[in-house]
């Protein structure tokens, strides 16, 4: 049944761990445009960053010349607990759909926030508690960026504030009570607690909130409580950076076996895995050393790189953070309310926007119900329920395996299974009874949202 | 911060995953009292069997003599899509007890089941699928076993018919939802599909449903359906069997590092992982090459090793099953109405039952938010969010670790963690809300259960 030469899942010992995150900026032949402060205009400074980040990420998020940053000590050791992760030869799925490519799947799913959320998760709360802080606040949409930190500051001790889109609080509660095991306060954005948010709910008292507006409320709450910062779990440069570990964890697995991916395709909301996957191979792609093409997969209800403008924008709802060159769809813009999971942003990561936009990579959207057709094959072949957000990732690598079987080309295809879906089974029940909805913006919807900002 | 001489989590490579199952009574000086027909009083011959279960896995119950079974090739495939699990040293929570001793746990949770339970699905589905049946039927409780099977039926193509318990059904949607997505059918149990459930609703319309009501139904449907069979997720000798590759991986794991536990310490309802994982260190204790202590830890409230009786009962509510000798509250006995998840069967592992009463194993039981108070703590301490099974044994280990603390001893301890909680939310809610019951039977209302049949 199986080409027994390479495994099911191909596993690094835990003396191959990265020690080294790879910094994609200092291979790029031109950088992102510099984000700005939004009051001067003028290209934002490191130490305007303190107030809101602490100081270690505040250096990395504007670093773009260290290509390798040594992973300390305290973050190996715990990336021990869960690290590396297995790249997966699917082969009941290649079987299923009677393909010559070779599919892998790189999975991020084996820890309990259930996603690879944690990979910068930890690096983020590592760096807060050495500086001092007294605690932190994030955001979180679809729930496994707020598990992930909660986590890491569990076992840093560190006191965290989750504003949890308000959709989300309600919808899935007991993503919520998982954040709480791990002793973190979770808040439902828009809250009274801020500024911005009460501003947001005397507006419209009865919205659902947004990923825009719950940034804007745990950065307000960051920046006016003493001994505290906020981090964010994806869109900045520091996250790619920490993510990176995915990809140097796969190209490691495959070279094992002599295997080098034809084509790299990763779901894609703010960029985080995306980022993280296709690091090393975008490095041999910049330095000509390899030419895989690499696809990323968003959803056709928030399709930023498909359907946005690359612009500057902020990158948050009240408009409170500096303006990054990115996709963006506009931060006014909200996504209809069909599924989508954590793939709601308007932006898109500047680094990926910036490779897109100079032609180094690809892009396609997908329908939710597509998407879920796709999750439910893979999970019935491969025995694992996959995020809403993963299955992106999925739809995108069975269409290019069965654009295979049509040519006959026995590719390799290499895709981010970034997640577990144990928390979206509500999701799953609207797709399998038939209620699940495809929303898909008009042209006229979306260009009432374009930034007019530069 | 770690001992860098052992990893955190010892991994087994593909080819190291057993070949063969170990089958503990080969090497048993006294067997457990066969099986009774009900009906006839005698000794059950093995194709009695055959209306029920399919044909090779009643050769496998009834088969005490073959001390090695080689694992089919197709199940083994299989099995190397999340096998061989990972055994974890627990460096953090051994940093948070102060304690001297070494803990390992080996974790069966990095599955979509959930669970070790797949270990025995794919087993017992594969000889369905052999046999040429046309179907299966099962019963689940907390949702593990219903989910591994249906996971099991969807990769061998193969029709499935889940009887949930009503409460778990109805308290556990996303478990109903995960098991449909992997296409079985779920019906709520007692049921008017079957003439036990039927029976037992005309006596109490209101009644939440037990794991032996379910048990009746299933095997009702099963044997009056044309070409389906019953399969049973723990208690029977053929399902030990399957799980033994639990222990076998554990001591490859550990004696690569020359690693022997002094203490084993598992979770036991109706013993499908305690059997497992203690399997070949009980082989070393029945054949005097070593001398570890093994405790099973069970629930206050469904106490049937340490407050039942030895003695032949059925094991299900209905009584259209064999009699089996094991220690049982009464096959009428439900448990209180606080947690326990899957543990609250009325019996238990007749293997076990037997060891238990001939002095090889240990047992002890606790209170749900005991329970679940050293879950907050692991989960804290380790990253993964256990399920409240694996809670008993996860508690067990704490309090041995602990009294190493008071004497000083640096003790090895392996436990068995299951399972993830990640479905079983709502129970943790009710330990953080404060609202958790604690709930022991008192002496009278066991007494009014004790099966006075043999």
């Amino acid at each position: 049944m199986a080409n027994n030469k390479i495994p099911n899942r191909i596993l690094l010992a835990e003396d191959q761990l990265p020690r080294y995150w790879y910094n994609l900026r200092a291979d790029m032949p031109e950088q992102p445009d510099p984000m700005l402060n939004p009051g001067t205009g003028q290209p934002l400074q490191t130490q305007e960053l303190y107030p809101v980040f602490c100081e270690e990420l505040c250096r990395q998020e504007m670093d773009s010349q260290t290509r390798y940053v040594e992973i300390p000590e305290e973050i190996v050791e715990y990336y021990k607990t869960y690290r590396p992760s297995p790249v997966h030869r699917a082969y009941r799925l290649e079987e299923l759909l009677d393909t010559p490519a070779q599919i892998y799947y790189k999975f991020e799913g084996n820890n309990t926030s259930g996603s690879h959320k944690l990979n910068s998760a930890i690096a983020q709360a590592y760096y807060a508690k050495k500086e001092g802080l007294r605690g932190l606040t994030t955001e979180t949409g679809a729930g496994q960026w707020g598990t992930a930190l909660a986590m890491a500051c569990a076992y840093f001790q560190l006191p965290l504030t989750v504003y949890m889109v308000k959709g989300s609080f309600t919808q899935k509660p007991y993503r919520r009570s998982i954040i709480q095991t791990f002793g973190a306060k979770v808040v439902a954005s828009p809250s009274d607690t801020t500024n911005a948010g009460r501003a947001i709910l005397e507006k419209n008292p009865d919205t659902t909130g947004s990923l825009g507006c719950a940034i804007s409320e745990a950065i307000e709450k960051a920046v006016t409580t003493e001994g505290y910062r906020y981090v964010l779990g994806s869109v900045l440069n520091q996250v790619l950076l920490h993510q990176s570990v995915i990809g140097l964890e796969a190209k490691a697995a495959l070279e094992q076996y002599d295997i080098y991916p034809d084509i790299i395709v990763g779901c894609a909301g703010g960029g985080s895995n995306l980022g993280g996957l296709i690091a090393p191979f975008m490095q041999d792609k910049l330095t000509g050393k390899a030419n895989p093409r690499i696809v990323a997969v968003e959803p056709a209800s928030c399709p930023s790189l498909t359907r946005g403008k690359y612009t500057y924008d902020f990158c948050d709802l009240a408009n409170v953070t500096p303006l990054a060159k990115m996709y963006t769809l506009g931060s006014a813009f909200i996504p209809g309310a069909n599924h989508a999971g954590g793939l709601r942003y308007h932006g898109m990561s500047p680094i990926l926007s910036k490779l897109y936009h100079d032609g180094y990579m690809e892009a396609v959207s997908y329908e939710q119900t597509n998407v879920f057709k796709a999750a439910e094959l893979f999970s019935r072949a491969e025995g694992i329920l996959p995020a809403p957000e993963s299955s992106h990732a999925i739809r995108g690598a069975i269409d290019e395996a069965v654009k295979c079987k049509e040519s006959g080309e026995a590719k390799v295809i290499l895709f981010g299974l970034t997640g577990t879906g144990y928390f979206d089974m509500s999701a799953y029940e609207q797709y399998l009874s038939g209620t699940m909805s495809d929303t898909i913006p008009s042209d006229e919807e979306l260009a009432a949202f374009v930034p007019k900002l530069g």
